[in-house]
């Protein structure tokens, strides 16, 4: 149980013939409410796929959303005014079992999500996805443990979240290895609540909880179309809780699934924690921090267990953050190597060998910090992404 | 003969021990004039290296420089004061025996180039540089060979160019890969001409010569705190060109060590060179070519022989460029694999295997194009960058 944790939530998971291997590829959460409310973040790629397209189109209605699709092993993007005919499809064949079922609902009132292959959605990938709806439907529990499996591709292992309130609870499922910068490919989460909570404050809260966990996931760098985020709320609990606990909670849940999918990104030896301090605005931080979680140099460094301070400086050095490039301190994993600038420490005194690497840069300009998570560029990440297209 | 190719030029390349190999690391170009003029560009990354530092004063000074001293096997930067009075020590050895061979020489005349480890720059390093001067200075000579191979690190041939004017000729060695966004290490570039120019022309042609060159050079996305491109006339020939044909023959030399440059970079097996078309400015194209340039994802599949076109638009996906994402073409090796946005033909269609690889992005937004060179990502990368500290 997870999506199925918090009250109110159905879910399940099948194969349809999407992946090659057989294994589930489509997923489906429903918000049984009573109260449903729903916020959603999307990815910020101006190529966004047709599920996107149709998910903001949800969205911007303004209404609840009721239910989200979710398939693996096509990404539907870039297939043209076919594949969002399939992505309409798929909702609008959501939408009527919901009707069928006595709670009547409109297509627009149906996320649509799918990860996979850019170029992916054709004719048989509309049969399979369309054809599976109802597949699903016999499927659906609330005491559902498929679902997450379903949204995978690449990935090793099922990344689950929940956390138990007073009174109510947060459930959450999610694939791939990066929101803001993914790393194979889509970042795909779906949260459930049974907390007593609006749309509006859901959508405040979901923000909060993205920007330090999902936004500072630099796992390789590269931006996908296709990530979403969905929060959906059901009401069933009740009870409204305090809006900071709430927030606090689900800051928890998506710092966690943040954490498992850092864990499992392609072909990783190292997950390293960058960790900015004493920057002159947060912003500054993430930036300085993001210039050396995407350097290629550096990330090939960590895999062979080199703490290349001087690929760190190189790499801040490329940004706009207020510092002085020749005060600044460099620490791996508790051990100063870089002092104002200069070397500190001989880089035998530091030990790469563990998985957890962290990285301390003090930039001595200001008060602010954050930390961006990645991982080290490998030889499986070059096979994986060179032998498996995506 | 390369850098003394053309008339009023000596040079010479020595071993003083700062490879671990043995191999020739100190070199010397001396502009014997009659009329020495110059013009450099630095790297614009924000960490620089004590030659850096000392170089842009020797620049700002506004003198022509009369010589520029480089070294492989110590990049001499964030070494602290120490390093930056070792560029100095340096400067001053090479002023001193010009002064000493009769021609009086500051200093501040002297350019100074260093490239290797970060953070390499100490009494030993300070020894074998300064104290290797006497040497250099009894090697010195107007049909010089030596000095290219000195300026190497992992490069595995000297780039070299020359043109022959009416009268005039200019001579070029470089090492590296990359000057916005070199690959492994530092890019330096020295170029000599005897062409009559002053100092103005001469920074003129060589801004006009490097953007198009070495600024669209992006191996692997990671800006080196060394780089260096010198530019001496010496007028020697006594010819002073018409500007628009120096321009142009100082444009072929730069574009030919570029092309070296990307055919020599560390464990590539591909040669990418990406056009963009139909950009709305110049600016836009280079936008949209570099954001295809340092995407792991794509570099990766080209490594794979994949022409997958779905990371390109993923990519450009990402910039701020005016273009429709679902209006636009993408050609791989002349093969369109995408056009408006959706699949055009079988991926199949396409071979990626030759090393030199097109891929062309047509954005149907304007009349402005221009074509970024880069490498794919490979095992051979990842290992040079991780089994080898740089």
């Amino acid at each position: 149980m997870t999506v199925t944790t918090p009250a109110g939530f159905r879910s399940a998971g099948i194969a349809v013939g999407l992946k090659s291997t057989g294994k589930p590829d489509l997923a489906l959460v429903v918000n049984d409410g009573p109260t449903p409310a729903s916020a959603v973040v999307f990815t910020s790629n101006r190529a966004q796929a047709n599920p996107i397209l149709w998910s903001r189109k949800v969205v911007q209605d303004g209404g609840a959303a009721r239910a989200v699709i979710l398939n693996s092993g096509g990404a539907n993007c870039f297939t043209g005014d076919f594949g969002y005919d399939t992505t309409r499809l798929t909702a609008e064949a959501v939408a009527a079992a919901l009707t069928a079922a006595g709670d009547a609902t409109d297509a627009e009132e149906i996320l649509v999500c799918s990860t996979g292959l850019i170029g992916t959605g054709d004719q048989a990938f509309r049969d399979k996805v369309v054809g599976g709806v109802p597949g699903l439907f016999a499927q659906l529990s609330a005491t559902d443990t498929t679902a997450p499996a379903a949204i995978l591709t690449t990935d090793s292992v099922e990344k689950t979240a929940v956390h138990a309130g007073a009174g109510w609870s947060i459930g959450a499922m999610a694939k791939g290895a990066g929101m803001l910068a993914p790393g194979l490919a889509t970042m795909l989460v779906v949260i459930t609540t049974d907390a007593l909570l609006d749309g509006e404050a859901l959508d405040r809260a979901l923000r909060g909880a993205t920007a330090p966990s999902f936004d500072r996931l630099d796992s390789d760098g590269c931006m996908s179309t296709n990530d979403q985020v969905t929060l959906l709320a059901s009401g069933a609990s009740g009870v409204t809780p305090d809006e900071a606990e709430f927030a606090a909670a689900l800051a928890g849940v998506c710092d966690s699934l943040a954490a498992q999918l850092q864990a499992d990104a392609e072909g990783a030896s190292h997950d390293i924690d960058i960790e900015v301090r004493g920057a002159a605005s947060t912003a500054d931080a993430v930036d300085v921090g993001r210039s050396v979680a995407r350097n290629n140099l550096f990330k090939a460094a960590i895999f062979g267990n080199d703490p290349n301070w001087g690929r760190v400086l190189a790499a801040i050095g490329t940004t706009d953050a207020a510092f002085d490039p020749y005060q600044v301190d460099v620490s791996f994993n508790g051990v100063r190597l870089c002092h104002a600038g200069a070397p500190d420490r001989p880089v035998t005194d530091c030990d790469l060998t563990p998985r957890r690497t962290h990285v301390e840069i003090e930039l001595f300009a200001g008060e602010y910090t954050a930390t961006i998570r990645t991982n080290d560029l490998t030889h499986d990440y070059v096979h994986e992404n060179s032998a498996y297209s995506s």
